[in-house]
């Protein structure tokens, strides 16, 4: 059984509740840890998870270091992130500009040495997240676990700069169990949903844990195996899920996490 | 430049012409080679397409190992291959059944360990081909040109399986440039279109050559590296398609292919 104590709620997955309510259903519900998206903060949301008695598992996102502008704007990320006390920002590294991939990922690379110094000043993790392959045109050049894990290792400060595991965006990967074996120290993140058959949109059909086709359990064993023992974030991009009513979703996020197994 | 000659018409390009009348537009533009889908065919196929002076470089698609009578229908499959002439029957091995991804792989593995004695005795290679991971749930459980070659490979028979290698499901890889220059002998066919951005649908939503971000240059540098030298298939799933007039279509597909360079 998952810890129910490791679960966080990343609040994309209520995106419509807004910060301060979500955050308040999360204490009620016994949940505690959230997850913001740096555009659901204003100045007040720090206080506002503080005071419920919550704590920031992580903030979602800096990245697209292929785009114009990624520098200035991944260093206010990571004040953002160490305003909330949020240990590590996650990074969705950008789409390729060109058709060169190999460029797009050397520039990546570039953004994140050029980041890492500012946000170990801020004591601020770095998480790159592999996304899905199918995200490549639009978010991310960085698309496998492997090659995830390969651009933090160039760092040699897996305290500094680690990966993502989000579930969803890697768990059809053969090569999951041997990456995952050789990334002890390596992991910053764990996310969990699933994958549902069919699969008719590449952003938002996203599905709950249980009602789709990813083993869950195991590939938690296989994060825990790295030495990750931190909050699992529950990330469900759905817009089905504002039709449920809020304490029916978390009560079935809460029972749905605890059946991890 | 790619080689005009090289080009293969695959027929799911132009499913809405049906196969006679795909075959005579061919053969009309000076294509060399159709790729008919089972589903389009009938017992007179074989004769119209020799009789248009046409060669068939594959057959799509065998495979779906993983469900039930998969043995039977594969085995129709090599029969029709033979009887087109087609060299290859390019496998689509099928989406995992439970959670357990490892045994479906194995399941895929023993299910074409099964037809090979029979595409043999038939003259009729086996192509596994990777499919994008976002086809798994519904489609294949082989997502990796790493892991197709790693299948491949197992049979110690290049010339009775390889690999099909479609751009579109395998441009993403960090990988691709290393498994490919390990593929010597083992590429049994390539397919072309482009990956559009935004990618708005899981199936349909394929470019035409130069339309997206796929560098179908480099790729076919790669794969011509392997020793593969035969029918460049062009295999374009998209509607929008249906609505340009049959002359105008090929025309484009022989200006972007021969641009390819």
């Amino acid at each position: 059984m998952t810890d129910p104590a490791r679960l966080s709620l990343n609040l994309i997955t209520a995106d419509h509740w807004g910060l301060p309510e979500a955050v308040e259903r999360c204490a009620a519900a016994g949940i505690a840890y959230v997850a913001p998206w740096r555009h659901q903060l204003d100045g007040d949301s720090a206080r506002v998870i503080r005071e419920a008695g919550l704590a920031v598992s992580s903030l979602c996102r800096g990245g697209f270091f292929t785009a114009p502008g990624a520098d200035d704007d991944n260093r206010r990320a990571v004040e953002e992130a160490a305003e909330l006390g949020a240990p590590v920002l996650v990074l969705v590294c950008g789409p390729p500009p060109t058709r060169d991939l190999a460029a797009a990922r050397a520039t990546i690379a570039a953004g994140i040495e050029r980041l890492l110094p500012f946000a170990a000043d801020h004591g601020v993790r770095l998480g790159i997240e592999p996304l899905h392959p199918m995200m490549i045109g639009e978010r991310s050049a960085i698309v496998t676990l492997g090659e995830a894990l390969e651009l933090a290792r160039r760092f040699a400060a897996p305290e500094r700069v680690g990966v993502v595991v989000d579930a969803y965006h890697v768990f059809w990967d053969p090569r999951l169990e041997q990456e995952l074996a050789a990334a002890t120290g390596l992991v910053a993140g764990h996310h969990v949903c699933d994958w549902l058959v069919p699969t008719t949109d590449l952003l938002a059909g996203r599905g709950l844990m249980g009602d789709g086709i990813i083993d869950l359990a195991a590939l938690d064993r296989l994060v825990v195996n790295t030495g990750y023992n931190g909050p699992v974030e529950v990330e469900v991009i759905n817009p089905a899920l504002a039709i449920v009513p809020p304490d029916e979703l978390l009560a079935d996020i809460q029972a749905r996490f605890a059946r991890i197994a």
